[in-house]
């Protein structure tokens, strides 16, 4: 296990939980404290934790902390499997899978689609691409870090690019969310008393994903109760009564004038799914 | 009932179905096929829809429009209870409120929470703000409109401002989702294969909103895994992959900005809660 940042942490331990012998390293020393009394062995070199086992599971900062990492271990990962779980673009993980490669590793390019505490856990999720023999063999020792271990494809980019797309939808949702805490309280009221009516939000949005999916997938936008007119009007009203607050309104005033493009695009009537035509810069 | 738009017929039928035998009216006659077969009375003008019962509820396309009916159905609202349920802005509903009870009405300032298909099911919310006496009265009249029916306040703009903070943070998440369906596609994805890992942010939103919102609640932005750092680089992060691929970027971009300036304000190890503070812009 090379990297012991807290979701390092976690898989190390999720690991251990399931009987495992994994030996641990970290470029800072002294981050495994608790880990060791249950039975992991520390290397004191990224070389020496990848000479240890066949399968190194790499989880570090970014793209270049894993860079640094693979070229530390260099040769030592010749004959091994590397299941690289560092968050990263696309880009970033084929040319990391590249790296890799080059030093003689079979290579799973992952991703962890669900928070730390749920390593170990039913609940967490964990995407691989790679070849698919490789994640094969190995998907009963992934089965340790998580519930759900899927295999989605050869790209290795293909994991990093549901990383990079969830990543999208979570900040744009947490600023939606923050953003209307901030204006209900401009407003008068408590966070307290706002957050319970929020709920309704996750109860009605697994439905609406998949519906707009389905017509995405299949680029027809037939008009329904939420059309790209409503949104225009909806985002202009809260726009104006954020900016009446003196609120920060840039993320509002951004959705409303893409929503603006696809209404001089003539999709006033359609569904508001056809917002991701119009997200994309080639749709005139 | 005043209004038969999607919204006011649901409203009718629910009425309808709970026994009550309500008089309909619409500025554009003919909109109530259906509801007149299963008992509903038709009126020719919104003052003989007053006039016909003791309970009023006005339900049209937005603030402008409602002030039109309550002035064409003027001395008619004198000893009314009226409950507006159009969606208006809190200052919106303030005025509307004043105009009504000039008129000798008694008035209720409300907000449905929830989608149209949820009217007259268990799953219906609706919030009222206004005198709670009158609230109290009508109560259970309008239990058959929804199965949560709250007061949540005298001060008329309040239901609205519930509604408006919820718009906000519905469409942004909309436009989020669908923003990652469109950079889902540029990855070569397609929106069914992207859907299912998107269910997993309703199944975290719950606990992170109660989080977040006790966080606004005490002015207190303790780091946690999500800190305004982290928020920064994911969001830059999503950004420069969605930039590569010709996306409209504004709304990532108008987020980082705004998360820029909480770190400019010397937040960055704070969790992500403290955006709020920045979204207001008194926060320097």
């Amino acid at each position: 296990m090379l990297g012991l940042g807290p979701m390092g942490r976690a898989l190390a331990a999720a690991l251990l939980a399931a009987g495992y012998s994994p030996t641990l390293w970290n470029r800072t020393p002294g981050r495994a404290p608790g880990l060791a009394e249950r039975g992991a062995r520390t290397a004191v070199s990224a070389a020496e934790a990848v000479a240890a086992s066949p399968l190194v599971l790499l989880c570090v900062r970014d793209a270049t902390a894993a860079r640094a990492v693979l070229d530390a271990a260099g040769p030592a990962l010749d004959g091994r499997t590397l299941v690289n779980l560092t968050s990263v673009s696309p880009e970033e993980a084929r040319r990391n899978a590249d790296l890799a490669a080059g030093y003689g590793a079979q290579v799973l390019s992952a991703a962890i689609l669900s928070p730390t505490p749920t390593i170990g856990q039913p609940r967490g999720v964990i995407v691989c691409s790679g070849e698919e023999a490789v994640f094969r063999a190995h998907r009963g020792d992934l089965g340790a870090l998580a519930g759900t271990v899927d295999h989605v494809g050869t790209d290795p980019g293909r994991a990093a690019a549901y990383d990079t797309a969830l990543l999208d939808l979570f900040w744009t949702t947490a600023h939606g969310y923050l953003h209307a805490l901030a204006l209900a309280r401009a407003e008068g009221l408590s966070a307290a008393e706002f957050a319970p009516y929020a709920h309704g939000l996750p109860r009605m949005l697994p439905a609406l994903m998949d519906d707009w999916a389905r017509r995405v997938d299949e680029g027809r936008h037939p008009g329904e109760r939420a059309t790209v007119a409503s949104a225009a009007a909806g985002l202009a009203h809260v726009a104006r009564t954020a900016r009446g607050h003196g609120l920060d309104t840039g993320v509002l005033d951004a959705a409303l004038a893409l929503t603006e493009r696809a209404l001089a695009a003539g999709r006033g009537a359609e569904g508001v799914s056809a917002l991701t035509e119009t997200a994309d810069r080639r749709d005139r």
